[in-house]
């Protein structure tokens, strides 16, 4: 948007930012993505780090030079950002049903690898035709349900079927499984998560051995997230790991326990809503300039990094209200103090942004653009 | 951002729109401005809509030619584009405490008539520095605490200090209240929003008298939404009203009942979010190509237009899953079938987006920019 008011210079300090802001800790970041790259090292599994999470031409390739393989994104909108980034893999890990998509898919495959996922065969019929008017290939994942009741198909004889059907079709390249157990990311207990992965793995074991009956064979087999990634990194079935998250943390993941049951620890808070102080002339709260433009509520409300004496306990659409915990915690605010939220969900909330405002030393070090941002097709 | 793909082009069939796309049914969006114009004019009451709904220039400029006198918004950004796109009354109906925001909204000061509302002295101050520094003048509004347990000094003695305050310092005029009464919007029956308004009305009442006691007069007394608009329109007491959401409607105002307990139906559903069936692989259910990126779920999920036999529930970034309430619902759909969603809560969702989809006839006839998508400062 001509004439849009940017929050930060290159040099400010935090407190010259203009808020609502989206801020980005560098050195917490980069701890983030030397961890996951270390362990991915560690393991004979590839990291194909999320775009969904980011957005983001420079994380994506921060992740690939550590190591990453490509990325993950869930809309062509985004492969088409990455791709124009300079990403050279790039996995739909998503359906898509629409000929017109697949043939935006089929203009960055003359580029980039570009693969998707199935679970119609009506879908895998107007892929190959989209890649073979544009003389390109897609590879191709059957994604199988794993209980999330969302996309894919049922586990066994049904993705061996779509497998075998996607083996004959001119333009894609059957490269094996899309296995993502969502719904395990948040279970709060370790063991809990153990029991969905382990459930996971037996659909993706019957897959596999129908697939292998139907005479293919999966080379690859995604999913993991930031809340399970060592189980299917340790699990010498999946290949590659689709984690997002872990580069920002946020309240859910927080919310986690370990396998010692101490807090989820893996990863550090790297990203805040940057917020000011715009009301203090009520009795028991205090008003910050970000509401539900600057952030979602869908898995409850962010914190206040640092302040357990600050709840948030309200939100309009540019008002976000503080209850005061504590009897002086009105004395250590003024009209423009500057307070950290902690998004409850890290990736609707960055999709309110146009860019990262990232930090280090107290200073704006650099302003990453976030692409696709808002809905996105 | 370059490369940017666009959901339609004018003359498109809609259901040959991308997804997700924000579609406005002209037609009903004409009925709304129209039946809210008509009221306006037939009561002693200006019309001030709020921006903050649409964040759209021809949707201003369409409120502005059936006799608003201006717009509302609450964030400088949006002001700031208010002024680009010709409107030359702005109400920042928000307070504003940044002295480099000030100072923006001083430069907009020399192109329009630009008003704020204020509920601490620091802020007057401030206001005052920016606008002499600028060789301006704000209008000011006291917005006085009805109990939202957000901004707004406490009516009365603190109201007319505030007033007096701000009447004496330069760059600044006096004008009155902001007495906007925000969770008697949403109040399901008829008698609880009368309730709740007659309560604003006292303190509005007792604010006005203490101001008047001051030796100031307010010519200005604005609040009022769609969902109790004829009240405060009706009260011989407010002088402006700052309703927004009345040009869309959304599941929330829609779950109102009238005077006669009645659903309220003083206007209709004119926006949509357009979404597509991308998966059908399930048993119970279908999934749609529109998530958290693509509504809110703060109020509640989206319900699907004239689709009793679908309802929405589960979301997570870029799927909706829609469960089968009756038998037959799946063989109505296939792969690729549009459904067109309700918000919940308009103004967060429209933030999501770049565009609006203006439809008539089943045919795009425009395609209108949204301003300052996203967290605005």
């Amino acid at each position: 948007m001509t004439g849009r008011h940017e929050p930060a210079r290159i040099g400010d300090r935090v407190e010259d930012i203009d808020t609502p802001a989206l801020l980005l800790d560098l050195d917490a970041f980069e701890r983030n993505l030397q961890r996951m790259a270390t362990y991915a090292a560690s393991v004979p599994v590839r990291l194909r780090p999320h775009a969904k999470t980011h957005r983001s031409a420079a994380i994506a390739q921060a992740q690939i030079a550590l190591g990453g393989v490509g990325q993950c994104c869930q809309k062509v909108g985004e492969a088409e950002a990455l791709v124009r980034a300079g990403v050279r893999d790039v996995l739909v890990s998503n359906e898509v049903v629409d000929l017109r998509k697949l043939r935006r898919l089929a203009v960055l495959a003359k580029e980039a690898t570009v693969s998707l996922c199935f679970d119609a065969a009506e879908s895998v019929d107007a892929a190959g035709q989209a890649a073979c008017e544009a003389g390109v290939e897609f590879g191709a994942l059957v994604e199988i349900d794993l209980g999330m009741w969302r996309c894919g198909v049922a586990p066994g004889e049904a993705a061996a079927a779509l497998a075998q059907r996607i083996d004959a079709t001119a333009g894609l390249r059957f490269l094996g499984l899309q296995a993502y157990e969502g719904k395990a990311q948040h279970l709060q207990s370790h063991a809990e998560r153990v029991d969905a992965i382990e459930a996971a793995a037996d659909a993706v074991r019957a897959s596999v051995a129908a697939i292998e009956r139907a005479g293919l064979r999966c080379r690859v087999i995604g999913g993991g997230g930031t809340g399970t990634y060592r189980l299917e990194g340790g699990s010498s079935l999946w290949t590659e790991l689709q984690c997002g998250s872990y580069v920002f943390m946020d309240g859910e993941y927080a919310a986690l326990s370990d396998i010692d049951g101490r807090p989820y620890a893996d990863f550090e808070q790297s990203l805040f809503v940057l917020s000011s102080v715009m009301s203090m002339a009520g009795a028991g709260h205090v008003v910050v300039d970000a509401g539900l433009k600057a952030y979602t509520l869908e898995k409850g409300f962010p914190t206040v990094h640092g302040r357990p004496d600050l709840r948030l306990v309200a939100a309009s659409d540019e008002h976000g209200t503080l209850a005061l915990l504590a009897p002086d915690a009105r004395d250590t605010l003024a009209l423009g103090s500057k307070l950290r939220l902690v998004p409850s969900h890290c990736d609707p909330t960055v999709n309110l942004y146009g860019s990262y405002v990232c930090v280090r030393d107290g200073r704006v070090e650099a302003l990453w653009p976030i692409f696709e941002r808002g809905a996105s097709s």
